[in-house]
């Protein structure tokens, strides 16, 4: 056993129960569901040190730490989660949650409908960040918090760091909003519509209720389609920049084959992620996410006036995007910005130079994290 | 009879058959092959005013005019070619082109292969961009156009006007490349790919044999990878800029209906354009035109140095970027521009204000329109 295994931190997910149903923004009401979650470094006796992580498009409950002895890659944000690091479990008491929708254990299509004893699948329905804020808040109540020390998002993520902080003015001392926005252009619909479609259109679809067409040997699903949709979110997630450095015009074999087989680097690399993605992710569950993101908008209730909106948080707010990321570019946090400085909220802004696109928010990078530790250590747990 | 109808250019493809076979830069050959093309004006005495328009991806010959009296939708670029227009037919022959592989009339994989004197469909073999610009030399043998005054061309087109000057240095006196690119980059490259993924991974593909499966009362093609495929290039042709003018995040129906119907504008857009692009494109061609792009490239022929691959280039270069466009960027155009200079020739650059994404090189704008009317005007036909 290595020193290194020695020094890994094992985390067990744990999962709460909801003991009342929740209501849905589409009309819907769910009687009954659980939310998959996980917790690192501990909750004081005041309660008041709890962070809660909230995941982007396709992240789940495992943030940080490994599953097990032999697992070899940690959670997805482990490199700002941990003793020592940004989000310092030696300090706080973190949280990080799989969404209701999703497909990591939380209620979602994957489950079984209780009123008919099958999947919910293509019947699951669409849920909101609204939802998904209300889904969390009732796992607060549940642990105890009655404030969060601090939400923090990237991405979809970050949508529901905003959420929160409407939602639970009260409830969100800090508000750490990375790499977000508060509503998507036409131009992120459109590609959130085009991955939707590849994996509706696919032969194996099925109308979402691809399941019911597996065999004991063989798993029934949109292979192609969620392929192609995380393709295509793929490239978006990428700077042109971080493309051409890492991949440039390579060719796989060396030269050109005059075949439409992989020829560029590129190609391959997009392909493989694709697949990989597709065997570990619920098609239905991708198709909610993207609902969610294309429906997030708070300021539409408020005649589309984002400081309007705003008016009543309580929150201190930290908002982060980097240079190069074009899927929520700096012009869409700044506007975040603006409407809360508008609205004479505390409200800190940072740009950081980066050229990964809109990936950044995941990768380690020393500004960010200096960036990160510092606002954290200059807040003060009561 | 409207006087508008009465003064319709009614304009009526010609087709050259060739003499001689195609030698093909992927290896193959073809046979025998026909170029369908459009003429515009008139070729003078001394066949010295002749002006060659490369068309892009999915533009074909039909260039200008009306192909009937009662056709209502002139040619792709009837703002630009007409009398006292930009290309102006009162002084230039301008000749468009349908290339090798579409799917207008020329030879592509729908024309019958006379080896098996069956369709082509799949079997068509990969074109690129420096075949296209040999196939056009002969149809300009065949005109008896020794040089052109000008070849023009936007986008892929663009990449055919440096084709021209690098394949026939002596034969282009003014090279105009708009909106163009001297290779793709990654980014770009990883589109197209999931574009022939969508298109190849539709259960209606049959390996591009489609045609084979259709019946008397039913057209068999992969109309949901087409329409995917074009979706995926509309975006990228369109600024963000100008999909949130257009379209921001209007509702179809004035309110959320929270389904996987057609919720945004956008949406209903994009799907519409894709599904009548669907119905009017053969999706081999698309998968030809796609390739065409990712394998241009003539400096990897220069040990990628663009600067040498210029070198014996003896046309005058006006090359032209959009500030929006994303998919062509300023900067590439720059690097050929760059490049020019560097080999101390004849270039001039501009780079138009516009909002329209790459898409702008096909539309009216008043800066665009004065630039090349100022340019060719001052040309002298000798």
């Amino acid at each position: 056993m290595s020193t290194d295994s020695l020094q890994k931190d094992i985390v067990t997910p744990c999962i709460y129960h909801s003991r009342e149903p929740l209501n849905l923004e589409c009309g819907a009401r769910l009687s009954k569901y659980q939310l998959v979650y996980e917790t690192y470094g501990r909750l004081n006796a005041k309660k008041n040190n709890a962070i809660l992580v909230c995941p982007a498009l396709t992240a789940n409950h495992h943030a940080s730490g490994y599953s097990s002895i032999d697992d070899n890659k940690p959670g997805w944000w482990n490199d700002f989660i941990g003793k020592g690091k940004a989000l310092d479990t030696n300090k706080f008491f973190v949280v990080c949650v799989n969404n209701i929708g999703g497909c990591h254990g939380s209620t979602g299509p994957l489950s079984i409908n209780p009123h008919t004893n099958k999947r919910f699948a293509a019947q699951f329905p669409i849920v909101t960040v609204v939802d998904w804020v209300h889904s969390q808040n009732k796992l607060a109540q549940y642990l105890q918090i009655d404030q969060w020390h601090a939400v923090v998002g990237g991405s979809l993520g970050g949508m529901q760091v905003l959420q929160w902080s409407i939602s639970y003015p009260d409830k969100v001392r800090h508000a750490i909003i990375i790499a977000a926005a508060a509503k998507l252009s036409a131009q992120n619909i459109a590609f959130n519509e085009i991955a939707r479609r590849a994996i509706m259109t696919d032969s194996n679809f099925y109308d979402g209720n691809y399941a019911d067409f597996s065999t004991p040997t063989t798993k029934t699903f949109p292979k192609s389609g969620l392929t192609l949709a995380r393709m295509i979110g793929h490239v978006t997630y990428l700077s042109e920049h971080a493309m051409r450095e890492k991949f440039g015009r390579e060719l796989r074999s060396g030269k050109l084959n005059f075949s439409y087989d992989t020829e560029f680097q590129i190609e391959g690399y997009l392909r493989y992620q694709g697949d990989v993605f597709a065997d570990n992710f619920d098609a239905n569950s991708y198709l909610l996410m993207t609902k969610a993101l294309d429906y997030f908008d708070p300021a539409s209730r408020y005649d589309n006036n984002l400081e309007l909106c705003l008016a009543h948080t309580q929150s201190n707010f930290f908002i982060i995007s980097f240079s190069s990321d074009w899927r929520f570019p700096p012009e869409r946090s700044q506007e975040i910005s603006h409407a809360l400085m508008a609205a004479k909220k505390n409200v800190s802004y940072l740009e950081i130079e980066s050229n990964k696109g809109h990936d950044a928010f995941l990768i380690k990078n020393d500004t960010y994290i200096a960036a990160l530790r510092a606002y954290l250590d200059n807040t003060i747990v009561n």
